[in-house]
């Protein structure tokens, strides 16, 4: 992340959607003097009420189309399945030169969305921060979010060489590391990283809560054991999920294909008591820990250094 | 936890084993002043160095018959494949009116493999503390990791309610909430809460490892999405999860065909595109979440309250 601020990177940056992405831009900004005026916009009035309340953003617009009217930047942060609409509900409205970007967890399916409705003289620079929390919501934004994560780029053919570099450096201010990818690429890295293990969380807290032999609050109770790290991840936002899965559906179907192979096949080591089997693969396992946490990409405080549970 | 120390709630206890479960139950016992003598036996060599060198335990022994003369508790902190082994051979040397209690994930396995050994006059109390880090190892042991945590006992019929009673009292002394369970259905809730979500996380971390089309290195740089969540879990002892599958089969293969289950209907629904049906599950799962969080068995601070990683 960048100390030395000199001019922001963009003029006037207008957030359509005001979510625990948007806010975290928003306050990221802040702390870098990114952008000359952060607009706002979000469909609902209650976000947007909430928004005024807390401060987020330098003006909270009442349309997408005001809050887009001369800005320099517009990124849309609504779920994956809203952009194409939300795209063409804007398009009249933006300025010649400006670029619009997205931040969502899907590319193909957004770029096929959002590119047929974008005027000519507008450049339109895909993007995906790989950040986020269990919370969503206008009040879940902080502005550290993006310190040393990734945000990958995935720029169109054709694109403006400039136009990539300045939203590079936008999110280079908010403290990520940036990377270009292919969209299709992307799509698969991302159902391996992200898209199904947030399904496998979600069916193992599913099946938790639907035995009828084991109690919800004997689930809740005894989850420290492990269940309660899929919990979290299970917390996330529906509509942002459901959208991911409907939107990603090729990649993600694969991978889960390729997860239910490998579980059949320890099943079986279980079931046969291959237990060499079973030890040669969690020994390999633990490898992977490793990286991430040589890469900077969590902590190697135990159990993720959450405070002590107070009695 | 207590606070108020008076007497010590055993003379001697000895730890055969010295991993992170043994040596945190060390240093609660130590903090607690619950012990008057903590002798502690481990199998390999370097282990008992090191625990010599960092003063775990007040007197490490070369043998694990030497380590449980004259204890007045004896805990079995090995992998649970090796409970029976262990029984049997510090059998000979147990005091009579002894208590001989356990940590093994598994209840039902562990009293059928430990019970056969022990002579009459001892009293055997099996028990279970659900907390963990993915850390293992005589250096990996802290005082809190029990508090506020759950511990399982699972007394056989007929055993000495003052034999429970006391062991109650030590593990309350260590921090831990104190609950008592039968053995088959401490398995299938442990299945629930620990043993599939283990194995799923194995499963995942594993097929990421695994696939040609995606690097290592793209897993590793963007697990932040999700992803890294599971290598948390798939870095535990791979000697200890092998035994808890093996000796809790058909309670794990259970949970895990409902899981399969449940994966493949919500796979057909992305397949199908069935929204309304993925937003309703991933709606229900959100709530589980809340409930841990309102039992104080996780934090509510987004992703864990990790500390924010170093660039």
């Amino acid at each position: 992340m960048s100390d030395a601020v000199s001019a922001p990177v963009y003029g006037r940056v207008a957030l359509i959607g005001l979510g625990l992405i948007a806010s975290s831009m928003f306050w990221a900004m802040k702390r870098g003097g990114l952008a000359g005026e952060v607009t706002g916009y979000a469909r609902s009035e209650a976000t947007r009420a909430t928004a005024r309340r807390i401060g987020l953003c330098d003006r909270v617009c009442d349309s997408a189309i005001d809050a887009v009217k001369d800005a320099d930047l517009v990124v849309l942060c609504v779920p994956v399945g809203a952009m194409g609409a939300v795209a063409q509900e804007i398009a009249p409205a933006l300025k010649a030169g400006a670029t619009v970007t997205d931040v969502g967890s899907v590319k193909r399916h957004v770029i096929e969305a959002v590119t047929p409705h974008l005027p000519q003289d507008v450049h339109f620079v895909p993007a995906h921060p790989l950040a986020g929390t269990e919370h969503s919501g206008p009040e879940a934004g902080f502005a550290e979010l993006y310190d040393n994560r990734w945000c990958l780029l995935v720029p169109v053919d054709g694109t403006a060489p400039e136009a990539v570099a300045q939203l590079r450096a936008l999110w280079e201010g908010m403290g990520a590391n940036v990377d270009e990818m292919d969209a299709d690429h992307h799509d698969l890295v991302l159902a391996v990283t992200s898209h199904a293990p947030h399904l496998i969380a979600y069916t193992m807290v599913g099946v938790a809560d639907d035995l009828r032999r084991v109690t919800d609050s004997e689930v809740i109770k005894y989850s420290a054991a492990g269940f309660r790290d899929f919990t979290r991840i299970a917390a996330s936002d529906p509509t942002m999920w459901r959208d991911v899965f409907l939107t990603n559906k090729d990649a993600t179907l694969e991978i889960l294909g390729r997860f239910t192979e490998e579980l059949f096949a320890l099943q079986r080591a279980i079931r046969t008591g291959d237990g060499a089997h079973l030890h040669e693969y969690f020994t390999r396992t633990r490898a992977i820990r490793r990286g991430i946490i040589e890469a900077g990409q969590d902590t190697a405080a135990p159990n993720f250094g959450r405070e002590a549970p107070k009695p």
